[in-house]
């Protein structure tokens, strides 16, 4: 018997995927492991930055009122009162015709308004004091970095959802968030289905070919910011995958399969689905690869019931589980992001469904460009290793001619995009 | 007393940097770590893919020979001998008018070259026994996808190098590598000096600002592909700084310095150098931010003397230390990823010296587009964090208008550059 089922299209299925998204949560890191999490919360300024008016050249402070004679013909001379480095602070109070030697990054004494450049003053020593002199006047604040230029205290400078990058760690450090908030990275469970399947350890023995998915998916789900538990390889028995799915859920944030979810005879996950009177959101897409990709729901969990094909599960994966993923990361833009490229070469394939190809995206004159990574059969794992995209290509099209303008989804990319695309 | 420096141009203090890099070294990991680490040796294929005639949709399996005069209206009938998924082999031998059914991904009977689609056959029974039949011929090699057609035993499919990505995990695992030859992450040693400087714990005191160097430069090192030894903060003070240097060198691969390497009265990295009688490489390059970066080789190891300013100090970082990690891990492209991009807005600074510019790169209809993240100030952390790339604007210039093409070196890339740019 063939099953008969209704393929629906790709932006509806995810749209029934994301109405089960589950709410992220926050944890506590220290700041020297933060890098490459996402911000649960916004990151606020708890100080200005700077904190006190700075010199941002090495030279001399001086107060501008005493520099406004000061000309070529004119030299003004001042006595160096005190030498300061970044870090300390001057003890003294700066009178008339007064400057202190003042280095990169020093608070600037509180009489002074004004740097002189180093290069520009001439210093020297007269009865052992030392002095500088000047040849032009200077206009208040002229060298000076002053308190809060960069930031203001309360500040929201970076928002919740966002990956901690090499700056952001910067900033954190700045002010003085020792521990970050962070999103509790979600747990993935990951079952592998098939009698087909042997071991990454095991020798190849007639019909059987190595578990790959469960590597693949596994190394998406780090991609995509969670973690995976993985559990193994279930042979294509009902009971036993029945017994397996249902005990697995319990223990996880959401639950991915590979495999068993076809019409074959041997596919078991539509039974199981049904014996745990799970609630199907659909078991066919108008889309290639991936088109029994199915997913369920079990009293608010999620159930991917990915393809065993290769190319299948990994679009399977990017297109309906990263999203919940990344929603559960704080992100406002789940999504694969999106852009437009240039197609290289010409594909003249007939599309009745939405096909996404595995592609590598280059850059081209500044220009976006991209090219099928392999030959396009969905059993090929060969292609998957040079895709950085996934083109979108329309169904109901007669191929495409290189040339032509494609929509192309970032495999490799942190920012994302809304829905709808 | 000024020092006078003579800055080089930037590709010659690459080039400088590049003559000391070290030989990378492998070291084995399970393959359930070896997501995002470099491979240090070529991926071979070590069978064929598929590694025997497989069928590559649901069916039934069938001797073409057979099927020579079926058509429309005549009807040919197959007597069904066995029913195999995928995992399984058959045991019948399947003579004249015999098929198999069988189930994707299983390996075809040794007798039959064609597999009729389920769709096209119609399945009954007769006498108790199973039977289908067909209405059109079929053509050797019809749906069977043929062993060593994805790949071939001995095939070189990854260059050493490359990141390990989720699609490059599955191809490691088809092929049974349990254990990845990757590249030894490189130790990087890492001291922020500056008596300015409070540890990220610290309550805000007058003068003193948090290192965020450390950590800014502890994530650019993770980023790179890298580890990072931290060795902690030292103050301004000759003995100390060149006791810490010498031992810490000792260590790691190499060493990374942050502040002290300018020509203020506190900076004790350059006499350091020459204590050690360290050969310096450079100490001053015609670019901005980051034209005080000073490089030594002690003993042909690496010692990067960055910038106590953060923009400068990042710059400096991913122009000089970043392609030396890389190299260290094999990598044949080692430099930041150069690209074209329009800029988005006027710049009109003039320029003495060629600037790299923090920028916000983004994709507009399909076009790369550069704008500054962040007003550009060198002491400015706030536009680090959201800089995905660097606007290169050559010196002897004096400003871009927006709409003018401008080169962008890419820092959130993993493919990377060869060098000359």
């Amino acid at each position: 018997m063939i099953e008969r089922r209704t393929p629906i299209p790709v932006g509806e299925a995810v749209q029934r995927v994301m109405q089960y998204q589950l709410d992220g949560q926050t944890e506590y890191v220290p700041i020297q492991e933060s890098y490459g999490r996402y911000l649960s919360e916004d990151l606020t300024a708890t100080s200005d930055v700077p904190h006190f008016d700075r010199a941002p050249y090495d030279g001399f402070a001086v107060r501008t009122i005493d520099t406004k004679e000061a000309s070529q013909t004119n030299i003004v001379e001042f006595e160096v009162v005190d030498h300061i480095g970044a870090g300390m602070v001057t003890t003294k109070k700066v009178g008339p015709f007064q400057a202190v030697r003042i280095m990169t990054g020093a608070q600037m004494p509180e009489e002074c308004d004004a740097v002189v450049m180093l290069e520009l003053a001439k210093a020297f020593e007269k009865d052992g004091k030392n002095y500088m002199s000047i040849k032009r006047s200077y206009k208040s604040g002229d060298n000076v970095s002053f308190r809060g230029e960069d930031a203001k205290e309360g500040d929201i400078l970076i928002k919740k959802g966002i990956k901690i990058n090499p700056g952001i760690q910067a900033m954190l450090a700045t002010f003085g968030y020792a521990n970050i908030p962070v999103a509790k990275k979600p747990i993935v469970g990951l079952y592998a289905t098939g009698t087909e399947l042997l071991d990454v350890h095991d020798a190849l023995v007639p019909g059987k070919i190595r578990n790959s998915n469960s590597y693949m998916i596994a190394a998406q789900i780090e991609r995509a910011g969670a973690e995976v538990q993985y559990f193994g390889q279930l042979p294509d028995e009902f009971e036993t995958c029945y017994e397996a799915v249902k005990n697995a859920l319990g223990q996880v944030d959401m639950l991915i399969t590979t495999g068993g979810v076809s019409v074959g005879d041997f596919d078991y996950l539509p039974a199981i689905y049904e014996k745990m009177q799970a609630e199907v959101l659909f078991n066919k897409v108008a889309m290639r690869p991936g088109s029994v990709t199915t997913v369920a729901q079990f009293e608010g969990k999620l159930l991917f019931g990915l393809s065993g094909n290769p190319s299948a599960c990994y679009v399977g994966f990017e297109l309906f589980s990263r999203p919940i993923i990344r929603r559960m990361l704080f992100s406002e833009k789940p999504h694969l992001r999106k852009e437009k490229a240039i197609l290289d070469v010409d594909f003249l394939k007939a599309n009745p469904f939405t096909r996404f190809v595995r592609s590598a995206l280059t850059v081209s004159d500044g220009q976006l460009v991209a090219s099928p990574s392999g030959v396009d059969k969905s059993n090929i794992v060969m292609s998957l290793a040079g895709a950085n995209s996934l083109m979108i290509l329309p169904g109901g099209t007669r191929g495409f001619e290189a040339g032509s303008e494609v929509a192309v989804l970032m495999l490799e990319d942190f920012d994302g995009s809304e829905w709808p695309w």
